[in-house]
């Protein structure tokens, strides 16, 4: 048996994946523990690194933080510094758009990238699950983030691997993609997740913005799951 | 009309991408010139770097190289140093394995993260066509070499992107896919591809091993298509 492996980026949503992982959330009773992999991709909330080092810490995991410089080409609020992450507009869900509800934010091919390096290091080191924290419901909009995406990729990753070939493919593992952001906090309080280690804030301050779409996404979910956010008690 | 993107890792078959792509082989006559990608993943076949940045340079074409350490966590003999990379077993086109044919300088993954990093570039970037030089005829038994993986790929791709979403996703060209090794090489020199400048041996010393999996392929191919290897004559 293989252990997990969790895409931690130190946010909120995949703290929690990393609580249902180290809880045999893979389905596996007596899973080992979850290997944690963050991607320093060159994101400007570089204070996130830090947040995924102490969630890792905090669960006694494996940490492997793999460099991949997504700021090469631009495309992107998060990682081209000469665009401005901008204020989530009246509270909704959606940041400021130039395309068909895409934010900003959005990275190009993020989760294609992250997911397909997950998919070698879970081959390289046995792992029989890949945990993703992503979310369709309560998002930013970002195309990588939906359930066909998902289901996709896996089927995709199946024929790329030596493991697909053999028949025993890595499974994507998506526990929150149909919970609200209040359910996902919800989760966290009752899993034990260390919520108030995470940060989600997507601009690089020492403090969250509260503002940003990533702050206004998280207060919501805080405030609907009646729970104080730890994190900002810090 | 976008320009076409070239992973091009300095061998042959992706410089005869590169012809094709310079030839507007991506369908469009009026192509602009390629935008040619190399990934600098650890591999030991350093020199193949060079060779990219030459092949590159004689097209005039913009050379984005691609820090992605893969070496992190093993797994291959490319990018393993504990690993040996074996010789062709009798000439065959299958080099040593330990699991279903596929030898053990299968990168987990590789093609699948080249693939994701260079939809993300092709989206920031504007380019309508990626080309990759996989080949799924004379090759070394990598999964993510076969068409299936390829078609699979594409359509995850597509559900990745905003440029999906847009109804305009990015292609996936692999003009190689159904040839021969003597077939890429004639291709080559009809197409002018500059094949002296090329590197394809495994190993990392100053000189094609001429004994490795890929260096017999190669060998094979030009003595197939009566044509003598002019990076031998270097």
């Amino acid at each position: 048996m293989g252990r997990p492996l969790v895409i931690l980026s130190g946010g909120l949503d995949s703290t929690v994946c990393m609580a249902l992982a180290a809880a045999g959330g893979g389905g596996d009773s007596d899973a080992s523990a979850p290997l944690a992999v963050t991607f320093d991709y060159g994101q400007r909330h570089r204070v996130e690194l830090t947040a995924a080092a102490a969630v890792a810490a905090h669960y006694g995991a494996e940490h492997l933080v793999v460099p991949i410089d997504l700021t090469g080409w631009g495309g992107s609020a998060l990682t081209d510094a000469t665009i401005d992450v901008p204020d989530a507009i009246d509270g909704a869900t959606h940041g400021d758009s130039d395309s068909g509800g895409i934010p900003v934010t959005y990275v190009p091919a993020r989760n294609l990238i992250f997911l397909s390096l997950a998919m070698g290091i879970a081959e390289a080191r046995d792992a029989d699950d890949v945990f993703i924290g992503v979310n369709a419901l309560d998002y930013s909009g970002y195309p990588d983030c939906r359930p066909e995406f998902v289901a996709s990729f896996e089927a995709t990753a199946a024929l790329a691997l030596k493991r697909g070939v053999e028949g025993r493919p890595v499974r994507v593992r998506t526990p929150l993609i149909d919970l609200t952001k209040a359910a996902i906090v919800a989760l966290g309080v009752e899993t034990g997740a260390p919520l108030h280690l995470t940060w989600s804030c997507y601009r690089g301050g020492d403090r969250p913005c509260g503002t940003c779409d990533s702050c206004v996404l998280r207060a919501k979910g805080f405030a609907e799951a009646g729970v104080a956010d730890p994190a900002l008690a810090r």
